[in-house]
């Protein structure tokens, strides 16, 4: 069967990378790399870094070399007219919501994996195994915009691990209820996020920037449908606990879930799990996990440092589902925060806009 | 008002020290050098360590240094006969069964921090703070004995913690549920349990020996009742979730629970936890933390190296109540797991004794 | 034998502390809580804390609760004029020099932590156990100032920790050549200092601010003499390479030795580390380890968590001392960088002081 | 110009890991899945494996599945027939020497990474781009043992790291004398080598089994010559101090040179560096870096984490090179200790021997 990646033809598509300084910048840059469908032509950043060579401005901290075709790139200044039709868009929040913005509204196609425009009304919120169907939110943003550009987001790190835990279960079962506590690595919060002082030999318990809303709140949205010119929520309601544990990649979480008809036969859940699948995989994505959730058999895996990297850091990994005494199921899931929960899932957001034809 | 602390007088009772040279047998050496009403007179380890000085047998790995008055002590092998009628026993679970359960029957009191006799019908599992009244199943216990000797038993490290954080609330409120997941530290496997290979930069989300289950079942007999001669379980249900983080001491846990008759008026909560007290604190016990449970109000608190050792690890802190969207409100707990969790708690249970006039 | 210790009488002396919201501040006020002599009365920052109280304005970060007394100081803006004659000094070497200097010329006694003014050609860089007579600069220094003021300085973290390590050597045996490679706490870089990101299974070779060039030249001086109104320093050569390792507290250092005279009794070694005494010894001064020097027998110590906090982590530790293939002899050292390493070294200063009646 | 490799045609050569179920024995499996040259035919293992499925008897511990095609095969006992002719030995050395012996007496080539055999008199300690002249060895081997199988090893974890980061120097300028400290990862240990409770928030200054010994011979060995029937020992001397520190991979050192002929022209070291390079390049073989030993450029490098996987983990980096105040220079080095210094190493060996022709 021949797939979308198959039949594409002729030269790379540029594109430009914004906050390309800043930790997820860095990956994008990284992934960016050998991708056979985009190039990264352009890089731009907010303050000092414009006008530097990107070498210069990015203090790599990623365990591959800085591509030496990223590094000879001049950083652009944030608002700068831009060549390139499609952004990725890596930009701390202080600055995201109005940047994106006023590209999305000069014609530029900005792929998100900033928080501001994630619960926008017209805005999808993105996991294209789960709600590619949201992408019908696009005509009514640029009828607002009144311009050709747009805004698709991602979600949140952990959210996005989840999300997509959960889809294969809340789409053959239903789910009625969820507690998920979190363990969340550092490079969640950047390079500079989580002082080493803080996390050495410890956990911290909270994390800024409103973490619990989101996860509480996001995967509502993602799960829910596009229908009559809005997003209608899923039904289920979320309790959320987040730590920060010194782990560098991979956010675990443990999970306890009731169905909305009860009952638990564990057997056909995994077998929900392991066969899920969605558009991605149909086109062939370049990015695409063969199998975008995987479970794990062992009786203490998912582990952060053993399973982050599955099909390159794109599955996400369930484990030790067992009954709940309380709820009806319990299990325990892991996705690497940095590829899955975020540069990587901004770049198969993309992939699916270019094979949909959206660019 | 003069406590029995202050009434005490004469000399220090001699007391010995099972499975010494292990990780809660250390412990126990530590902290009784400068106990007030006890005085480490015999060691004993099974196998090799017989024979041996105790300086030379026990690879000794806490943070102050072996205290000499113990280190010449020659180690006694498992079963010999003592000379102290109050014995320590911090054996792993492969051999304490039969051996306290010897010693008991041979007339000495054991106070014990291993797992295999805390179900026992007539043994008490006690936390002088909560259930000090569950010590009148040792004259049942007596009996079937026939024998002066007695086991008295403390809870798993992480039970203690969870049993402490929630007796302020369950003693004036009722809980009718309860979600943990627990974030437990590497030196509750003791020295030799977790593996660096396997846990730096990572969490294993599973703990052997049936650790769910421990704390899915003994909060429910400390929090019970002694009654007609036999214990009756507290009626709430949990549901556990453990993992191993990379934190040298201290179980960070994230707590939700359903109330029995609903509502939560937080600040009554929070009165609850501060004013909490019991026994050790009336009879100023000497291990005894002032104030059971700690309420930190910073949002990021507790954390496992800022708070395990308040009281010098013998107070457990609770901190984050605020409501939970599934149940009715959630919390953050901690206990430091080899004072509090073990050697603590069982040095606690033997001064409560010893107050009581039962050694 | 009556002591200084023993024989003052009177009200605490009221001190003022510098930079007292950053790390080194925070060990000051830990550390003066509960001093015998020295009462924290005044609380001084730069910037934004000004105004406001210090348990506000200070993110308090220590494993020991924030002092009561402590939290309802207001802050003072660096500058302000103090009631306090005497004061300790934890500034960022960015603003130290000049404010140093600045409440010196005006009569106060500073003792400092900080970096600005070690090399300075009559301030004294003081570890009282090796170089006390070099508070002979004092005079020079208060002349040069036309003020009773003066500032006195501990050397850098690292540098106190090879400083006393060498010293009953050097005293002894004469030093020539010296090799050290250090592994240093990220606390010896603040709480800020080192993100969890950069170390976390990780080893930085590198510390910047001229590390390496403080631990081959602040020795020197230390070790060396005052005489005919300068100091003239030590002949030996130093060669130091340094790493941040992924430790709370605790410099550890390999060292190579050649001695002066060659040859390497390590008996003779050894008992001249254990049998090394000092002022602060002779004087019985409160923050004084009874012995400066251990010297650890176990073939694997000593290591940063199990001995820094040895006599209160006021005490230096040796280990591993044998011979080298290359230079005469080599050997292990342990210093707690925070303690004894920067706001204990201070303290133990100004203690110094107050008993040569220099205050 | 076409290598070895791409002419090499015809059916992959089967080969057997001894030792299969350990640390070094897993990263052979792992390294052997896709290699172009060797097909894993056959694991052994001593004790309670033996007749288990390898997927069954090992423990797998690496960050990349297992592959299905090892899971499948059943262990064999250690001296047990094979019909492999090439093996890689990642045995323990409480087993390694008599077994290695046994087979090659047998007629089986052992590429071995255990320690026994490092320093016989006709055995090479082979890395191919320094001394593969040593296989001049394997004749008088042969003949002693009257059998056409020998033994080549591989150098120590971290005198691998050692001798490749000198070799150019030595090869171009010449070496005197060398300090080196290390600080070296827990995998070195293997999987349950260094407990947590050892390790977490700590550095031991010790490693047993004679780390320092034989980091101070094996490199003259090496970097020695192969003459006259006999290895003769290259002259310079070295002094050795090893760590252990809590990262996963990768062994850093800090090394001071004093050259044979003095002066130190940095830019001449580097180029020398940078350039070097040896048979494995030259042959193409499969597992050879392009460069053998990186230099970086940046103040602050190498570092485990960030550089441990440049080539695949077959590189070597230097960095900080620099003037020394006692010697010549100074410089810091990284190796990826489980491949380059371990499995990686034997991999690289075998096929020097297959391109040679000697198998």
């Amino acid at each position: 069967m021949p797939t979308h990646a198959d039949a594409r033809r002729g030269a790379r598509i540029p594109v430009a990378v914004l906050g390309a300084t800043g930790s997820v910048g860095q990956r994008f840059v990284q992934l960016l790399e050998a991708h056979p469908w985009f190039r990264l032509a352009e890089v731009v950043a907010s303050g000092r870094s414009a006008g530097r060579s990107y070498g210069d401005a990015a203090d790599w901290r990623l365990d591959t070399l800085l591509p030496a075709s990223a590094a000879s790139l001049e950083v652009k200044p944030l608002g700068a007219e831009l060549e390139s039709r499609l952004v990725f868009s890596g930009l701390d929040s202080s600055v995201a919501g109005e940047a994106e913005d006023d590209y999305a509204n000069r014609g530029v196609v900005v792929v998100s994996n900033s928080r501001n425009h994630r619960m926008d009304v017209d805005v999808p919120l993105l996991i294209p195994e789960i709600n590619a169907e949201h992408l019908g939110a696009i005509d009514r943003q640029r009828k607002r915009r009144g311009s050709n550009g747009y805004i698709v987001t991602n979600p949140n790190c952990s959210t996005i691990g989840l999300a997509m835990a959960i889809a294969p279960i809340e789409r053959r079962f239903g789910i009625d209820q969820l507690h998920v506590t979190t363990m969340q690595a550092i490079s969640g919060a950047g390079y500079a996020g989580v002082s080493s002082y803080a996390i050495l030999d410890n956990v911290i318990p909270f994390i800024g920037g409103g973490e619990e809303e989101k996860i509480e709140t996001e995967p509502r949205k993602i799960l829910g449908r596009w229908e009559s010119e809005r997003f209608i929520d899923a039904p289920f309601r979320i309790s959320a606990q987040v730590n920060r544990v010194p782990t560098i990649d991979g956010h675990l979480m443990t999970i306890s879930l009731k169905l909305r008809d009860g009952g638990a036969d564990l057997d056909a859940i995994r077998d929900a799990i392991r066969s899920f699948t969605g558009e991605p995989q149909r086109l062939g994505l370049p990015s695409a996990p063969k199998q975008p959730v995987h479970y794990a058999d062992e009786q203490d895996r998912p582990q952060p440092r053993l399973d982050r990297d599955r099909e390159d850091g794109m599955a996400v990994t369930v484990g030790r589902l067992r009954p709940c005494p309380l709820l009806d199921i319990r299990m325990v899931a892991l996705v690497h925060n940095t590829i899955r929960g975020a540069a990587g899932a901004a770049l198969l957001n993309a992939e699916l806009l270019e094979a949909r034809g959206m660019l």
